[in-house]
């Protein structure tokens, strides 16, 4: 039987993930007012920007800039993301960065050397050096991802064994450095994941590592997103990464670079969890609200479908 | 535990619910072009338009000459939409329209009133005469749908109790009548179904008629719509009616009267379908290219999400 969670956490990427995809640079108030709409929905984290090379994330190159213009919530964290030490070290020196210190894995061959061109051990050895890095700076290990852990386009399907082979070089790294056992991510980063595999695998890595908590950072690419975090849920998965309204992914032809769905949708899947009982933190219709708000700065229709028809409430209350 | 179906069977109603909503009139030629390539997918039943007033439903003013001039595929049926005994007739007398015939009940009183000018009984009594209107011209029932069956904009919440009470009608009548018990088709109409509603309902109505074959009109207005698909498939529904590529909702700004998501997605149902190893007799790459022709003929974002990325076979392949 399913054992869904009785609270459910949903960290939000749409500022990021949202924006980076992009060709064109949005204004930087644009941005500003989003997150702050955000900040006001509920949600206890929310991924500002990334610190990345600006030649080749020139979206991006102001993140330092937003990290200091934004209206901070209380009990609110403000992330980011960065790829190297240089990333890192630029969070680190930059205005108030909730740090939130990550280790990669990829399971794919083909996609670790096409991302960091090494071998997939020598990606997790390399996390051992993050380990210390994030030691060093006085922070531990927040959250362990296993990528393109259902299968990887340069690749093909990924067996099950060999994510949960890296989720055990976690559990082994975090005994060596006697550090906590960070939550475990499993990331459909390409879209491949469904419903069934989805369970079998939170299933396998429950087994594997009975007291970890587990989260899902899952892409609506190719629309099993909802069903996918739902699967998840009845597995009592209780941490999801998301965008709002989709932000990343945009159907509309010519515009950006991208014409598939990406993240699956924050307000979709806080209407799901609402839908099922199970509670968030969240107000649904601000963030519907902060939804549009996204979909009129891109300019362009986004993926999300609750941000489109609004959720039942409204109904429920007229009768 | 779970009970997937072998084989699940889509009907598809995009060519009538898609253009039945836009605004404007799309060329005749068009939605021949569209007809005839779903003719191609392996798709054995396609709704090609209704026989409705023209003067409510210009739209489908030229359903009759639609049915004339599409290439017909052996083994697929061609059906249409009536809603009054005047409509019946047409499609009777037209050329070669496959007459599927049905029986609509309305739990919500508010949606019976409004829609049929009636109550929810007279409506279910009215389905008595459909019955022997049917019986004259030859046929006998092949579905009953209950509407609204999770919720009702213009009411609420729908209780169970009151969707079951429709269907065990339906048994009644079937035995009066000494007529075989069509398939009950659960139809959320407004979007009001979540995935454990969805099992509820399903396995409530499969102890009320244990013989009987139960399908599903779902509406992916709120983002559920393939997760209610995947728990219908966990409890053995086997028969869908769907969209391709979401017609029939559009996100697009100013576009047509409907900004929300319509019916749930065929080829993306079709791709779940799939990748849990359930056969449907679809070719998925063919239902694509025919979702983007549909798009191309609306001329603005369609919800689909598969056909805008495509499916896995050929990563699959690759390797």
């Amino acid at each position: 039987m399913s054992d869904f969670p009785k609270f459910v956490e949903f960290r939000e990427e749409g500022p990021r993930e949202g924006f980076q995809i992009e060709s064109k640079t949005y204004p930087i108030e644009q941005r500003i007012e989003l997150i702050d709409m955000l900040s006001d929905t509920g949600l206890k984290r929310i991924q500002v920007g990334s610190f990345v090379s600006p030649r080749y994330v020139p979206q991006m190159a102001d993140t330092g800039e937003l990290f200091q213009r934004i209206k901070r919530k209380p009990g609110v964290k403000y992330t980011s993301l960065w790829l190297n030490e240089k990333g890192f070290r630029k969070a680190l020196t930059a205005h108030e960065v909730d740090i939130d210190p990550r280790l990669l894995f990829y399971p794919s061959e083909a996609f670790a050397q096409a991302n960091n061109n090494c071998s997939s051990a020598e990606m997790r050895e390399r996390q051992r050096e993050w380990v210390r890095l994030y030691k060093e700076a006085g922070y531990t290990v927040d959250a362990a991802y296993v990528m393109t852990a259902f299968g990887c386009n340069l690749e093909g399907p990924i067996p099950q064994e060999r994510v949960l082979e890296n989720f055990r070089f976690v559990l082994r790294l975090c005994e060596e450095e006697q550090i906590p056992v960070p939550i475990l991510v499993i990331a459909d980063t390409m879209g491949w994941g469904n419903p069934e595999a989805v369970k079998r695998m939170v299933g396998a890595l429950r087994e594997l590592a009975p007291g970890a908590r587990i989260g899902m950072h899952l892409h609506d690419t190719r629309g099993l997103g909802i069903a996918n975090i739902h699967a998840a849920l009845s597995m009592g998965v209780d941490m999801f990464e998301s965008s709002v309204a989709g932000l990343g992914g945009c159907p509309f032809a010519g515009h950006g670079n991208a014409r598939a769905a990406g993240n699956v949708c924050t307000e979709d899947a806080v209407f799901l969890c609402h839908e099922l009982g199970i509670e968030t933190g969240i107000d649904l219709d601000k963030l519907i609200a902060a939804a549009v708000k996204a979909e009129e700065i891109i300019g362009a229709p986004l993926m999300g479908r609750v941000m489109h028809s609004g959720g039942l409430d409204k109904f429920r209350k007229a009768k």
